[in-house]
């Protein structure tokens, strides 16, 4: 499930969020790439180019990485902090997945350097819908740092 | 052009791209509070509640901040820098309107803290259909951290 590049890096351990996730993203653009890692170790391990994925250091990095906010082995937010401490991944473009809208969550999430939060609905079509919008906006609108992947001219940039 | 609370604070000092920037977010909502800061300086002390705006120290802050990135007197990367390091606003979501692809230029905004960055088309019709999709991602479907202003439900989340 983890390419050597990805345009979107997903770190969910849920079974059933991953599919819910990957299909508005390839109904988006059936090339997109997605990388699913299961948990916050194997995320790290990706992004940082360590452990397993040691052939990784110096690859392009997901374009965004859409980071479940309670994970197992490594959560979340230790993650996402992993990742602005690293100056590889200091600038990757993170998008917190969140259970509910509880305020001090939301904070830790933006001081520890979330670029964006966005809450899961409970219904599968809001769900669906809220996915499509996140891989347009980060796929097509945002314009991703350097060390990112490179967008191909009109992939996911549909409206 | 500033209210005491805004949705949206636009810093823009070209009355064009005002213009052009105000039409889209009217026409996704409304009721939505645009305020226009027309240098960086004034985007400081609207957000910071210094200078001719002491009165809004307490006050929400926006829901996003639309940040040219290039102004007079005090540069977007400035401003942007200034906001990450008052606690106030270090967690106020930054959109960086950008004029070109320069990489250096993307780097910069993401390591001063960028939530985003976003290219202004040339094209006026693209400039709208960018505007409106960032207004919808960011009033519609990002959270934003607990200081900013209340989303109405129903509000600017059409799609």
């Amino acid at each position: 499930m983890l390419p050597d590049e990805a345009d979107v890096l997903l770190v969910q351990d849920n079974p059933l969020e991953v599919e819910l996730t990957l299909r508005p993203l390839r109904d988006l653009d059936p090339a997109c790439r997605v990388g699913v890692a299961r948990d916050g170790e194997e995320a790290l391990d990706y992004m940082l180019g360590r452990g397993s994925f040691r052939r990784r250091l110096g690859a392009l990095l997901p374009r965004v990485v859409l980071l479940d906010f309670r994970l197992p082995r490594v959560d979340g937010i230790e993650v996402l902090r992993a990742l602005r401490s690293s100056p590889r991944t200091s600038t990757a473009p993170v998008v917190m997945l969140m259970p509910s809208l509880e305020p001090r969550e939301l904070t830790y999430c933006y001081q520890a350097g979330a670029n964006s939060c966005v809450q899961k609905p409970v219904d599968f079509q809001l769900f669906y819908q809220t996915i499509q919008m996140v891989g347009r906006y980060w796929l097509g609108q945002n314009l991703a740092p350097p060390l990112a992947a490179r967008q191909e001219s009109g992939r996911a940039t549909k409206r």
